[in-house]
């Protein structure tokens, strides 16, 4: 079972990197961009010996107390059953 | 509307940065982990200008020409039209 792990910059947070980006490619002659905010994504690997449940449970914990920084960002995070 | 790109590093290249996340986690007690992959995640707002199709062109353009580095990187992404 696959986790995936998405963090980004709360909505209130200043994003200068997504800016620096939004403005490279506006730049290089990109059309319709609005705005740009970038964030991390991680793919966790769970054994088979978790259930969906305890699954859920350790990956939200995991996301929570290590992968994001709860002053600025934020987190989602979704499940891939193939395998 | 807004796109979300995500981009990770091919399988068959390592990723140190996502084995010390897993090392990491492990210490600290986490359980069921067999691995950890870290990639990137862009959030792309869109001006309405564009219709869907033009958008996903525009998108997978700006992805795979800036934001992917196709030696070793690949890229998947999707549509909210939430809005």
């Amino acid at each position: 079972m696959t986790a995936y792990v998405y963090v980004s910059l709360k909505k209130s947070v200043l994003d200068p990197q997504g800016k620096t980006i939004q403005g490279a490619l506006k730049k290089m002659g990109y059309k319709g961009l609005e705005s740009v905010r970038q964030g991390k994504y991680f793919e966790l690997t769970l054994d088979g010996g978790l259930s969906r449940e305890e699954a859920q449970a350790e990956v939200e914990r995991i996301a929570r107390e290590v992968l994001t920084n709860p002053v600025i960002e934020e987190f989602r995070f979704s499940f891939s059953l193939a395998e």
